[in-house]
């Protein structure tokens, strides 16, 4: 990002901002959950991001070549996590590195003796360690996860996997002994990890992992090996050149019987050497689509040795003798996997959005094209109502995003405690909404940060735009953890169940609806909760045809999956429209239980929730139609009522996507700077390729020129 | 592309084939337009891509900088042109050029005195001369658009507006004397050039481009001039380092008086050291989304002075005393911007398409993946169907394309001819086929594209799965040649001005349904000639909203512009859908009117397009139960029938996309190969990256290891 001044902030933009009907920084404070948090993120914003060493190649990166790429994504990683260390000091006296320090040194743990023993470790303390982790981890997530991460590396970072999923399942899955030990060493960046579960031919399906651990009970030792091709671990980030050492889930064999998927610690590279230890095949996966600083690798075993204690031993044991125990409960495992769910909603989905109809926004307020009125000057494209079209439904989806991830949030916590305490109840509503949540939102993020980019026309395209980097980083978001059509189908068999317990029990909050919303058939009125009770409607339809297909199906004599699969198309809609509908009612209840709201600000809130509302709405018409109460003589008044809606936004535009506080490191775009100074950066942005600083490229005289000279 | 052999063709690949029920050759040579055209197309892919200089580094360029890159397509390029001239030479025995070097010899026109005079020049003579270099254009056409170019140089070549925009320009706009003269120095490459029109501040609407040219009788030259940094041309295609003339819009004035845009041709570096010339500013854009090949550049005049005759007097002419004349017609330069987009339409939407549904569908047979049937192996990917239902829309959507791009390309010769004849009554139809179908089918093809990514998980983010750089390439179209919201309301213009003349006069044969349309209420039955019926009901029936929109803003007053501006979002829909009407219309046609079509063909085709027509019918439900015949009640059969034909067309799959021709080197996808080898293509495309080449990076001794040791 340029950091040049160009002046006076352009006019257009300076006229909108007068022009701004309400107080933006209330909203700000309303989407980030209050004036702390937003003090609390721009100090953490501060901190990076003034630090010119962290700051300072910008732009020019996509210029250099792959292995330029890498070498300065690992410069400035290191320099960044020492920065998160020093941040982490100034924050809590160093609380977290001291209190593993501690335990290690009061376990004896060291490098050549660690002993696996839970005598000394009570379910008490493993719970309270957890909750410690997962507020220190909170913090990491802040400065690697969404938007700071991405002000410093706009293409990803190699050490990421290392915080975000190698510690986190320690914390789950080892014992207080291996946490003691490895949380240590990896907190402390002695040691560099990742996280190896996908393999080259094995994605969503954990149980056609090909990857062996068997255990030799003659040198008390696993042997992870990778029988074919397929089994080759492939993605896991930091892999391929940076990480020494891993978490490997690998099929482990004991006493001739396989025991399914279990997680083993094992080297990859000597700690001093950095080379590849024995029987290692390590490699990086190649070239991306974007994501291009993470160093995905792949990683292949020839009968690898391992120590016995590195398999990770809280959930189930390999005794010496090769006995295999497993233990009650694996429940914290799939609180793991939720969480990264619930991470992506927000730090990916909702926050590169917000990236995106920032930069949409401001361009289109400072462009003028065309002809409206003959002989006028130039309108602001943001005044064609197709533009206006393409950007403010954009607009209010990002907000109900941020709305939708914070009630997430919470209902994560709530039931990571519940699980705590041995309560599942509501285990299963969790993850069915944190699947197409992740699902819907990933989705929709990509799609509207791609109209965006087409919307600023040309100049969208181009990297300085940073429309590119943040679609690559959103769309790798629709694929990873939990492909999403595999999460629709996840949320869907959840509503079926549901489905079928409507006459006969109680349901959860997030599927009552599906009791009531077939039987209401009321007039259409344009209101918000008709709209709700529209949207609860089509997503209860769904689920009904769904399901009714489904047992259809069955009663031909189908077997259950092929009738399952025959009616996949609409359980996923089913679940889509779940999902919609859900995030609808969240918008709705933002506004309406907070009761503080000024009322410039509910006002134009409610815009915005009426807008998500009527897009979706006459988008999906044909549901609305097929299962609501909507007639069709209510669609042209839909119509009228978004037409009206894009009317009253519009003064208050670039008001609402200044609420998103998106910054300017983090903005990185030449088309969406605060000063409007469009084609300005464009022009400075392009003088960074190395090309243009020579007149005359080599390449002239080497090759353009004795060809052209060939043909006189 | 790799061009290893695997040995043999993967199993479930080869047994897709083998179950295929029609002959895979004659839907290639129905495609392509006869078993001539595929036997060319071969022998032209056969020159080229047999040539080991052209086809050497595959996939390995993504790993290198941005200059490298450039001077590697600077080198191809070279190559490529001089095999172009020896396959013009081995094809038409240099006629071509012959007969331009004759013209220019014939008319003693030499660098130093070129004369502009018409006095020769017969209508005639420049008819016969334009028609002879469409021909000539179209083989480069096949070598330099569409697939051929792209396994070439896969993102884009710095060379190819010299011949797509200049060569054309010059013949629509120059003189028989300055034709002479330019065409046969681009032809024989002494110079390469560009066309300079859009500016970094103005891009669809022309009348706003700000660079001048004016001039001065008292030396018989034009001053050319970039007043503003908005005015500087901005992403001409081999503008930055590349061109060393370009054509140049600008505004003329002369005698004081502005006469609007005219083209002149500039000098930009010199013909012997390319320094750039006295007063140019010269640069690329920078680094872009795709299309890093092309050389994109920036360009500024400070008072550039050219002679008079290098402005292009074909319609328009600037007497030495400064006397502004214009010629009657100027309808040519219309027919060359349609051209453009009549080539987009299959050289890029249709031809990527085919790519992507090829990839995606092959690694869908060999990709196995959960479990369908418990205990069972895991099924093929391609068996779910919610896999089908992303793949087989979007393979219907590729052949419609294909039919619906030789219906324009027939029209489009057509209207050539009579424009020469004087006749111009077929251009607006023309003219608004052009927009939209160019609107629909990059839109269309760019959703599909990454819709076939996704579908192959993560494997499809990776470069060397092809899908990247295809997306780059299809996107870009989105908004070049005609921002695509732009274009569906000039096919918007044109279809409510003939929804106004319903009532009174004849209408040309592609709006005949609006006067019908609307009328026709008969009970729905699930077959074609329905579905098409349907689609015309909702298209006439969008464009009669839109139309009631305008007049009813404009009885309350509106100005006709800002009624326009308020119906924008549903005129957009109405072309569309008129778009999407005419392509279901052609469809159905080439299969009724192909009578020597073999039944298993013909079963095979009418499947594909009742599926391309219900799965639209589906999507925009909303419209149809709206507009058209279909009923709530119908719904559920056409959900049936949807599900139905993806059963039938699944064993055929495989098949159908093999029909579409997509050679192995034009292909370039490790995911996509006709062998299926897709783990060891993976794999050893991993493999070329620069950074597998050594065990360990630089990076670790230098940042990696002190900052590991520092926390020690």
């Amino acid at each position: 990002m340029n950091k040049k001044s160009y002046g006076k902030v352009n006019e257009d933009l300076d006229k909108e901002r007068k022009k701004c009907t309400f107080n933006t920084t209330e909203l700000t404070h309303l989407i980030e959950g209050g004036e702390e948090k937003t003090k609390e993120r721009r100090e953490l914003e501060d901190f990076f991001l003034s630090d010119p060493e962290l700051n300072d190649i910008g732009a020019a990166g996509e210029y250099t070549s792959h292995v330029e790429k890498y070498q300065e994504a690992i410069r400035k990683s290191c320099i960044l996590f020492k920065k998160i260390q020093d941040w982490q000091s100034y924050k809590n006296c160093g609380s977290s590195v001291d209190m593993y320090q501690s335990q290690s040194s009061n376990n004896l743990v060291n490098n050549n003796s660690k002993q696996v023993s839970n005598d000394s470790v009570t379910e008490n303390e493993l719970a309270k360690n957890k909750q410690y982790m997962v507020n220190i981890y909170l913090e990491y997530r802040s400065i690697l996860g969404g938007t700071l991460g991405s002000a410093i590396m706009k293409d990803g970072m190699p050490f990421v996997v290392h915080y975000v999923m190698f510690i986190p399942a320690l914390v789950g899955q080892g014992t207080l002994q291996q946490q003691a030990y490895w949380i240590s060493r990896a907190w402390n960046c002695e040691i560099i990890c990742t996280y190896a579960q996908t393999e080259l031919g094995h994605g969503t399906f954990i149980r056609g992992l090909e990857t062996t651990s068997t255990y030799d009970p003659a040198t008390e030792e696993f042997v992870l090996h990778s029988p074919t091709l397929t089994s080759y671990k492939w993605w896991p980030g930091g892999l391929g050149h940076t990480a020494n050492y891993a978490l490997v889930m690998a099929q482990l064999y004991t006493n001739g019987v396989c025991h399914g998927i279990h997680p083993f610690v094992v080297q990859l590279r000597d700690e001093e050497t950095h080379m590849p230890m024995p029987g290692i095949k390590i490699g990086e996966i190649g070239a991306k689509l974007g994501m291009n600083g993470t160093n995905n690798g792949y990683l292949g075993f020839d009968h690898v040795r391992i120590p016995r204690d590195q398999m990770l031993m809280k959930n189930a044991q390999v005794l010496k003798d090769g006995t295999y125990q497993k233990s009650p409960g694996d429940k914290l495992a799939y609180g793991t996997m939720i969480f990264v769910r619930v991470a992506v909603v927000r730090g990916v989905a909702a926050s590169y959005l917000a990236k995106a109809v920032t930069i949409a926004t401001r361009y289109s307020a400072v462009r003028r094209q065309s002809e409206l009125k003959p002989g006028a000057r130039e309108p602001q494209i943001l005044d064609y109502r197709t533009q206006q079209y393409k950007l403010f439904p954009a607009i209010a989806t990002s907000i109900a995003m941020f709305f939708s991830a914070k009630w997430l949030w919470d209902i994560y916590n709530t039931v990571t405690h519940e699980l705590d305490e041995g309560r599942l109840e509501q285990l299963p509503e969790l993850h069915a909404m944190a699947c197409c949540l992740k699902a819907v939102c990933t989705a929709d993020a990509a799609v509207a940060i791609e109209e965006c980019r087409r919307s600023c026309g040309g100049h969208g395209y181009m990297t300085c735009s940073n429309f590119p980097a943040t679609y690559g980083m959103v769309t790798a978001a629709e694929t990873y953890e939990g492909e999403n059509t595999v999460l629709y189908l996840q949320t869907a068999r959840y509503l079926v169940k549901c489905w079928h317990l409507t006459k006969s029990s109680e349901l959860p909050a997030t599927v009552q609806y599906l009791r009531k919303a077939t039987s209401r058939r009321k007039p259409w009125i344009n209101s918000l909760h008709c709209l709700a009770e529209a949207f609860e409607q089509v997503a209860a339809g769904l689920v009904e045809v769904s399901a009714s297909k489904i047992d259809v199906c069955s009663k031909k004599g189908m077997a259950p999956e092929d009738a399952w699969n025959s009616a996949a198309i609409q359980l996923v809609e089913s679940a889509e429209a779940h999902c919609r509908s859900f995030k609808l009612n969240t918008f709705i209840n933002v506004i309406e239980t907070n009761r503080d709201l000024s009322p410039e600000l509910r006002k134009v809130l409610t815009q915005l929730c009426e807008l998500y509302a009527v897009f979706w709405v006459l988008k999906k018409v044909g549901n609305f139609l097929m299962y609501s109460n909507i007639r069709k003589e209510d669609v042209k008044s839909l119509q009228d009522w978004q037409y009206a809606l894009l009317i009253s936004i519009r003064p208050n535009t670039v008001g609402i996507v200044d609420s998103l506080g998106v910054g300017e490191e983090i903005l990185g775009s030449a088309l969406g700077a605060w000063d409007g100074k469009v084609y300005e950066r464009l022009f400075d942005a392009s003088n960074e390729s190395p090309l243009n600083k020579k007149p005359v490229d080599d390449s002239f005289h080497k090759y353009m020129k004795p060809f052209l000279k060939s043909n006189l």
